[in-house]
């Protein structure tokens, strides 16, 4: 290092080697982080102002993080950086089902239900039956996967976001022999992502619209595959072409047909309008 | 935008695109900012690891971040992108005193002391008389600048570390009629920044050191003249070339001189070897 750093090329050459002692992989990341951040700051010339208003925008994300709700991936997600991230590690195997953004709204603990229940758990909305079949590349059910789900209530609001304690619109089941997964839910709905903090503020500034698409995610998990988060969208939601945080796919982009009042799955007594989609999920090997 | 990002650059030109009708200079700041950010992660083919990790850092800063605790600060300034602001941002006039990095440890609310005060309130270390003349870069004094004065003990802490709510070796004065600054407080020592969060992490993963060379932090503002932030560092310092968040320039290296027992400035009477250092704060025109 140097007592001088006179031009902002030298300061950030100096910044670069100073992790030039890091494990390959860390300096690797950090190096390429760092030029790109001292190159962003001296290509706009950034204002003392500026960065000041950069450190007050991190430092509210901050403070409105905690265990329900997470600013720093709704960040990453709306500046599409989870969606790149999502491309860099897609499974190269193109018969795997898409993955898309993970999202800020998943929860660890989770409810076990079984196969066809009813995870809404009360919440408001219409019904919905969602099945399939998880399988590997080549059409084999994969028999005990995991497959988590979690959506909006018909509302628009997740359940950590009541402020409340409740579990609604989540739960995860694991498959049967056959590798069929089912449940009952909700009909997604559009959504808001949540606008009352930094990143509204961030979407405001720029003219964007915070509206998510309707979609009901999904993640499976089985030994000997590659994990697939993901999600399926409503082919006639409004905002199917865009979305906040840069997610659909066509792949993923499917049909919640209309049903008629009466005797659905399981024996369920339905006295208005629910919905069903058939969507099979196909993992590529770990 | 499009339903279906086939490409790292498709995608990054469909976010970039996304914030087009933003005003004229955010648009700029935010489009350089999502360039840099996309082709950051595609060159190093970020894993999802490594995102989760980076959410994690971020979430951490956030929550340790508080009054009292600025990680983000801390965060750029080992970055160097502080001492990039800073440099992008400085007075073009070569006469006037050069800059360095602001710091997490400034507070706002601070104790008005009077001319040849001891704002040390107490606090252990060695003491140091340090004076010298506000002036224009014509050598002019300025009267009535406000400059503000913040540094550690002679134990390497500031007062806002100590976790209590005592007020040590921080203040500010205003200068009289010839612009001359002068004030009791201690000879500064070189310290660790604090390490015992996310960025101390980050600088044990890179072999980095931790320590800044001793310095006292100054902020001087008039009417009608720059801001000016800096310090003077101490030239006998052991870190004085490899200082944690490259703010060292050579015009800041300052001689503390050693001065024998006896009566110091203002009458005081000293019984052990104490300090003093003589040095003009030259504002440039605002």
């Amino acid at each position: 290092m140097t007592v001088h750093p006179m031009t902002s090329e030298a300061l950030s050459d100096e910044v670069v080697a100073s992790v030039g002692n890091a494990p390959a992989r860390t300096r690797e990341v950090l190096q390429a982080l760092l030029r790109h951040l001292h190159a962003f700051a001296a290509e706009v010339n950034l204002t003392t102002a500026e960065w000041e208003a950069g450190i007050d925008f991190l430092t509210r994300a901050g403070h409105i993080t905690d265990d329900e709700r997470q600013e720093f991936i709704l960040l990453s997600d709306v500046l599409g950086l989870s969606m790149q991230v999502v491309g860099l590690n897609a499974a190269e195997d193109p018969r795997a089902t898409e993955s898309t953004v993970f999202g800020p709204f998943f929860v660890e603990k989770t409810p076990h239900v079984g196969l066809g229940d009813d995870i809404a758990a009360g919440a408001p909305g219409e019904p919905c039956w969602i099945d399939g079949t998880v399988t590997d590349v080549h059409g084999a059910p994969i028999a005990g996967a995991r497959v988590d789900i979690w959506e909006t209530d018909g509302d628009g609001v997740y359940d950590v976001q009541y402020g409340d304690s409740r579990t609604a619109a989540r739960g995860y089941l694991v498959t049967g022999d056959d590798g069929r997964y089912a449940f009952w839910s909700l009909r997604p709905v559009a959504y808001s992502i949540p606008a009352d903090g930094p990143v509204g503020d961030l979407l405001s500034a720029t003219g964007r619209r915070t509206m998510r698409p309707a979609h009901v995610h999904l993640r499976v998990t089985a030994d000997g595959y590659r994990q697939l988060v993901t999600h399926v969208f409503d082919r006639t939601d409004p905002y199917i072409a865009e979305d906040a945080v840069f997610g659909v796919k066509e792949s993923l982009i499917v049909d919640f047909e209309p049903q008629s009042p009466g005797t659905g799955p399981g024996g369920r007594e339905l006295d208005s309008t629910w919905y069903r989609v058939s969507y099979d999920l196909v993992l590529a090997d770990a």
